[in-house]
């Protein structure tokens, strides 16, 4: 492309001014085409960390986006700031346990029979990082199937819904306390677990570092971790994977 | 008891010097009892934590043990200690796996139908610390069963020997990395489980705080925790309590 | 069992459907009963850890097990939180100390004459953890003697009641600050002793790692500890052990 | 599968006794199967920990698994052990910069035109962990192309590889000291990355911790992270993900 | 100046008594100068530090020094407490974003052709922090240059401002989550980077801890480092160093 | 004294030049008399930190200091590099347990009617610190009485001392593990308690951490803390206060 | 003692049921004295921990002190509380700086020729702490003298006091940051001192670990370190150190 | 410039195929400038960390760098290994208290009258990393003067210096233990204080933990902090700053 320019030049078709600018042009396109590519090809939203902004800050930062038609999500809006925003913007949709605030042009699952992301919940006190993830996922595009409360104390709720588990082409697994669910998971599945632990508990579990070294120190292989209670986190490095595995099972 | 002197001084049965003896005595004895009772009413033998100590302070330390006709048992004694000990007591016996040194009058097993204790174990490198609370375990007079190698990573070899766990009266679960396994034991079985982390691993395991700190924040109820490697302790402590529930077996 | 029904296929007393649901349940049954047989063995009643749920939500779960005819105990509820509760189930009891609320069909005491728990506490800063161990406990089934204010640095209040905590067969001891605490009651009885840190104290006490530390280093053997604050679970631990040694002591 | 079983059994086909046993068989496989399918599906090897092996043990392992003509790897072998296990088993192979020692029946690069797993690495203190992943990915039948030397600190020689690390499939980014590396990779590429902290540096670095959390912070989203040094990890999550990856560009 | 206080007294100039103080306040001089001189040669005015003050605190403390006729800042001043100081002193300046309110008597920026510091900002979220560092530096009498939401996920965001960066004397740069920013700028520029973590972040980033132990470990050599969240440090730093370079650069 | 010099001057007794010497001598004084002082005051000879010095080091200072004819002490020499010394120096004293190597003019104890320094020591493992504390307090001077072997585990072998204990002006007591010690002394005596926490014991210990922080948190009030493993500096401040202590009580 | 009483019970002095009484209270006054003792010999009044404690309680606990004739003393008693509690009980004394609330029969200082505790302080954040060890000081009995603002950044204010400081019996240091005053004040003086740490600073200094770390590691060999915050304990070793000083001065 | 290069192509001074070269080179220079310029301007030469490298690794380094007639210094290299290395090399200069290799053209000393790098150090142990700093300083071509032995703890000898040290155009402040130098060295100057914390002590200074929270929460402001036992990064710093500062002090 630099080439077609220079020959330009040469051949008189553009000025050193001209040239100039496109080849600026180029040059930042080479860093600013990342976030362009991304958007195209993906598809991926803008997304929002609510905490610490007003309700104001995140209705006139939504609404630009979704002015330019683009669908817009942000993450931990607390109940009563989403109650004021949703007086402004009627049409956003509110997912109280998820607490996640969102406006999508068209929410359409895609057909479910070319795979689905696992969200695997150790217990119902993990519910909003674990809809924090299941949110995400379905408003990224990926299908979702929640497996909630089957921590490790009762395996034998694991156990029932294991192969519907395997079945998933990637597993996003939520665990407070001691952080168990992703190795017996890992240990079950043969395809990615993106491990989440949460902060979940009191005591020695410190905030959620219990569960987040216990899932750093997994004895199964196809375990990799996100941070505490990053749920969005955990959702997107899954949604990245399925959109490749959906592609291939396509295929089979 | 103390009356029963004091009436014999009365009576003129006691000197005042006897008497004085006698309270002294029994004023001791309110605490060095207990140490007496231990011994008497459990048959606890003395134990020497081997490491740190030369081989001929341990020799001597046993020595002096044996002589009184007493049972001993050293535990953490490394394999050239221990066979530099071996030279000059040939009699002793040491387990090479769980680093444990001793020496019984008797080791005769229970008979095995009152009851037994778990010790179950993640991986084989956790063989040190489940072998140093095996052997404790068997010295100190309680049967054993062994589960090694049923890591929650292949959950269905633990679950293979669900049954036999769930009979023991208490099970010993040691593990290092994610500690998860007394959480799965501990939703599987309804007897106590004492769970010893282990500080195998590397990285983020930080010489065994992850398996830790998993354990203390275990989900499933009936779990207690004893310090990092500490085989020993767990033995202990699943003994005392399976010299209960066994007496409590054998009147079902 | 399964040879059983194997043998009622072939004999046509069951169709394939019945067996296929059969053996199904039998599955189902190998982990499902864990449950089953605990409540039915054990008649260890529903626990509800309160914190994070809304009143609401603790009346309609307790509602629910209470409807059963079960027993029911709801752990951590605030003050505040139980007295919205009563208004609607003035039959519940609360208790505000342990922050306790439980529905019980019949509360009897065991007779007394086979056992009970000791729970020792260092300081009345301890009693709302000592309170819930000690409740707990009774609610569970277990009679309970209560040592408070027992410090190591009153030592000698430890001592006045050491005969009693000995006799005891099993004991909770729930300290905050150092710690100490399980150490020398440890040094003292010859019965398993379950340590409870608890996160009262300052500083460098780090939210209760300086007694969770202390514990898990005791110099005294038959100690194994819990989590920070969890009285609930000194109190599990020391139930599941009173029960068999109750049973051993009434044949003594 | 069990109706079919119960219908010969109803059939005659099948004796109580064999269908007992083929029953059983099913019911271990429920579990067992997972080893064996992901053998058969996934062709993934055995891996070995070498790490606390001696020679002996590993030689006795491997030559297990080659006898049964399966393929295997160990990894964590310094130079020492393997040239004394090399003695034993000339056509063992070993990397040395990487630790690992392998056998494998045919080591066949796929044809490289459906895609390849990036391996980025900060310094070239971090070549072991890099060399772990990038053997361990090779030999798990991925194509791997190396980016090292890319730090942070002089980022233009990363901005020089950038479009061949944008096309890979999934990057395993390796870095130590501050771990600022797989931020910045992860805001220039729309794969997952999978980052992996090394024990790298000295001082506050605390054996890894600084990269360890920088990287759980990461700012990027597709980013997640597996234990300290834990090359092997990084690509066993990596091949997982490419295997998927690939069949998906395949059709494109 | 001793010698010439001691010939004085030699002459009976001066009385033993005015000698005596003489040297007293010399030797006071020999540290009290340190604050006058500080003052005098660097026109450094007075700081505040204004968390944990009353609103009546912070008046009373500024209205003395201004009353001197001296400049005076307060740094970590909420907006409801400026708000009611400004009720009193409407002629203070409140930056909101900042959290500082500052007097001062001209507020004349240099020249600007001598240099500037560049205040360089990862994330929005650090925006209080940057903020001030900024006015702070602006205060105390250099220029400013910001760079503000260039974090390295975004890394052409700062790559398009590299030129000014590098012109900078001095850099501030502030960054929170894995703090990565400052080895990225300190491989760009060649002159000193002041790095300053904020807590902004999460989970495992530890109230700062993350970006902190990052910033220590920067793989790039001109970085040195202040306290988390210490805009004020970083400033004060910087316009140390940047008066210096100023005036370097003034006779280039 | 400054007065005096004036007046001197004044008077012609001394010269400009005479003068500004002293009182520059005068000066220096106001710093250097405070090493001058304490050896004249205190008679505390010189320590020397034996750790990471050479035998030639130790040697070369030990001598300089001997040939000043002032006492010497060395703390932390290992037994091969104090052997190394002793064949230079064969009148030093080397006390194998205490690490501690010495030269004294002449050792004559204190009377020893007028108070003593109770070192009370938990295990034997705490030897070579309770040795370092003991060898150190009576090189400078005090006399000691050696509690050993006296932890809270068996808590009658400290009671059976309780009344010597008491009548020490001051205790150091040092203990590993759970550094449980020094709140049951404090708690039993009515004289300061300086804790000295040790590195002794293993896994959550974390090298004397446990011990260190109970002895912070310890609920006796007379505790105050020293370094771990910091037997010298116990004993220095134990030393000060006995001096004190043994004047007043000389007085009785 | 109990010599005694044997032969008043053989020559019929003393009945059998006295002697066991008496000998009972010999028993307990083993242990109980220490508290009797305590308060006879060293006039220590109660001292109460006011935090978590309602005023009610507080009210109560003090009155049934005061009813005795007691003194007594609350420690962290906020403004609220203590103002709430001074309304029922108006002749106790609040002091609001160290939020302190006593009661004393006469307040009258000692002589003051006989020593004095330094009570020196790093910054005015700090005054909190230090007005506690000032307040608890002067209420058990001991002369206080404060230097407060005297922190190592203006060394020439400290050094301004340094005689004085000299002076005092024993030092309360108080600082919170770096904690660097009490290693700068233990190289002045030849006195013990008593370092207290604060919890005052941000971000790296984690609640008062930075001061406390650096006081314990301390490079002067004359300190003592009491928990983060706890001015009271730092008071309270001080006194029973001046106690022994003031009597050793006294006879100077 | 790139105007340049298009200006030629359109004048037929340059082929498109020489302008794409030059452009290339010119977006190369983009970031590549950055080590040329950097060596050009600055003349800082090449810097290896020796540790973990091999000598025959760091001989084949430094002489790559020789032979283009570059000067260059290798960090952290052991005795031992320098001997081996100036085997080959005999015109290497090795310093061994700091630990430091290097070779330089020409040697000499700026004038001296323009400004130096005051080298501040607390203890004799910290010599090496004082020393690191000094020889890094002067290879790099600023003037150094060392304050050896200055520790707080004897004050006095830092203030005999102060005078010089305040002189000085940036000070390099090493210490261990307690870390506070810095705070006290930052009270008395007027120019930047670059601190370096080392990990010399033992305990609770957790391997340079103490001084490393001391130094970043130090009260005085103009303190900055590089890694621990980082003497190099200190020294790169001061340069920095030294070298601007001179050229300013040399127009005063």
């Amino acid at each position: 492309m630099m080439e077609e320019i220079l020959k330009k030049v040469q051949d008189g078709q553009l000025s050193v001014a001209e040239a100039k600018d496109q080849l600026a042009a180029y040059e930042n396109l080479g860093f600013a085409k990342v976030d362009h590519n991304r958007k195209v090809r993906q598809g991926f939203p803008e997304i929002i960390f609510g905490e610490g902004k007003t309700a104001a800050q995140i209705i006139s930062i939504m609404d630009a986006i979704k002015s330019r038609g683009d669908d817009v999500l942000a993450t931990r809006v607390a109940k009563e700031k989403a109650e004021e925003i949703l007086k402004y913007q009627p049409d956003f949709i509110y997912n109280e346990t998820a607490n996640i605030l969102y406006w999508k042009k068209d929410m359409q699952p895609n057909m479910g029979d070319t795979g689905y992301i696992a969200i695997v919940c150790a217990g119902t006190s993990d519910l909003r990082v674990a809809e924090e993830a299941a949110v995400t996922a379905e408003f990224l595009g990926s299908d979702v199937r929640r497996f909630y409360d089957v921590g490790v104390a009762g395996i034998h709720r694991l156990l029932d819904n294991v192969e519907a588990i395997r079945d998933a082409t990637v597993s996003v697994v939520v665990a407070g306390m001691e952080g168990a669910l992703p190795s017996v998971v890992g240990g079950l599945v043969s395809r990615p677990v993106i491990a989440v632990p949460t902060s979940i508990g009191y005591g020695a579990n410190f905030q959620g570092l219990s569960a987040l070294l216990a899932m750093l120190n997994s004895c199964a292989s196809g375990v990799s971790v996100v941070n505490i209670d990053n749920g969005f986190g955990g959702a997107y490095n899954a949604v990245m994977i399925d959109r490749m595995a959906r592609s291939a099972r396509e295929e089979d």
